[in-house]
């Protein structure tokens, strides 16, 4: 297959939704905002041995994982996505040893701008000798005029995440988790948010990223720590809460209200899930609570990338 | 380093500026935009063995191109650039075989930011037991209401390119040209274009990608193709033209305008240069015509990757 093959066939299989007027086959896409828009850029890079194991999981896993990272970034910014631009660095030999293998990635892409409704409006297609690479980088549009933060926790506030943590990459959830786009509508129109992220690395090296921004601290309720059934109910509870905190790529989503507005969240539908895990504080200390009320730091965990 | 050193590296390098409302540091970058802006994105993803080599080159010079090479989409697009995101894939080892080595990258990505002034609004950057790739994503404002695309050929329109052409990859042009801004900004506000790309691939690659966009064919004079002085001057007049067409990564622009318009190409400024090269034609063929007045099919040629 050509380049010139790879851009007519993408053409094709993704069309060309508002607002954005011209997709896939000239030197850049044409969007056309509304006024006012809030324009919204997100990118990630996925690499075959680090976020999947090409040669073991099915190609469009890892398309749809490496969109739906993109879409949890998005939404938490509150955003909804509009465009995506995909970027594949593919092993010169991969079409010949796994026929099929490009058009299956391609199926997860589309499984999910169906999905979410976005235009996959261009990339870039190379062949080299290294393995396997794809970047997304995703356009959306604010949902709320005023786009909630990293920076904006409030000492006094409490703090929430979208569901259990831990175990996602030993249980393949980091390959099939939803973003949390129901969960962020419901928010944006039933409560004051302060603080937004959502949680990649782990809530041990998120939470202080959400910290450091806003220039306060944290008490984590370590009894309030959602682990996931996806942690092994055979692991000690240290070790549990350990994977619920630095397991990482949970793509739940953090968030810090007032405590006034905490009540408002009891009027969520059911299957949306609000989870209160600790306050905002103005010592800057970052700090597990147990259930005797000692506490000691947060322990550095969590993926981080060393480079 | 870690993630977060580098982070707080990047924000520091590269300043927010309107319409970038938030740069580096929470889960996306936020943009306002003017009412009726024209949103253009590009992207292009850079590998090492592909488009440099890394052991051979200036890293500064890998980032520069990585950028330069999305600044000519955007020119070709008729736009101006806004906001880069960049990701990057780093082999495991690269900090200490070649400390500083991710400093001069972004060096050469610093240099094209103030020359062109966008932000650096976002990235990802990952280690991994790959090699180096690179992967830009940009966004732009067009400068012109009614952005010239590829389809927007018409017959009996003149083709021009906006520079001579071949032997880039021999002599380094590739990694230090300049995107044609000077040459679309003369061309928006002076005369009515039609047509218009960059010619990334050769043009006997991508002249035939604006003839079939726009439903036309093209005549071009053999004798007219601006031949490089990077272009061995030893080689035969047949291999010199081949090189012309074929060798790619010239990233002049090509368009075409209705004869009526040619004219006004006279009174451009001495340092902006418009070579016409041939006609576009109702006959969906592509031919090169010699001095003598004979044609044959333009032959396939140029840079298409192999998938």
């Amino acid at each position: 297959m050509t380049e010139n093959d790879l851009l007519n066939n993408l053409a094709r299989r993704f069309p060309t939704l508002p607002p954005v007027v011209l997709g896939i086959g000239d030197d850049g896409a044409l969007l056309q905002l509304p006024a006012d828009a809030q324009l919204v850029t997100v990118t990630d890079m996925l690499l075959d041995g680090v976020h999947f194991r090409l040669d073991e999981i099915d190609p469009a896993l890892a398309g749809r994982k490496a969109v739906a990272v993109n879409l949890s970034d998005l939404a938490a910014m509150a955003s909804r996505p509009i465009a995506a631009f995909i970027s594949l660095a593919i092993p010169r030999n991969l079409s010949q040893t796994r026929p099929g293998w490009l058009e299956r990635l391609y199926d997860g892409i589309e499984e999910l701008s169906r999905q979410y409704h976005f235009t996959v409006a261009g990339g870039d297609t190379n062949a080299w000798n290294g393995p396997f690479a794809i970047n997304v980088c995703l356009l959306g549009v604010g949902i709320t005029a005023h786009v909630p933060l990293r920076r904006d926790a409030m000492p006094g506030d409490l703090l929430y995440v979208t569901g259990a943590l831990g175990g996602s990459l030993n249980h393949g959830r980091h390959l099939s988790f939803q973003p949390r786009f129901d969960a962020i509508r419901w928010l944006v129109d039933n409560v004051r948010l302060h603080a937004l992220m959502d949680l990649s690395d782990g809530l041990a090296t998120d939470l202080p990223r959400m910290m450091l921004a806003s220039n306060t601290g944290a008490v984590i309720l370590q009894e309030s720590i959602p682990v996931h059934a996806d942690v092994s109910a055979g692991l000690s509870a240290a070790a549990r809460l350990n994977a619920a905190l630095s397991d990482g790529e949970d793509f739940e989503l953090l968030f810090s209200i007032s405590a006034e507005e905490a009540e408002k969240l009891g009027k969520a539908p059911r299957e949306l899930s609000f989870i209160p895990i600790g306050r905002v504080t103005q010592d800057r200390a970052i700090l597990l609570q147990d259930a005797s009320g000692h506490t000691r730091p947060l322990p550095a965990g969590g993926w981080q990338h060393g480079i």
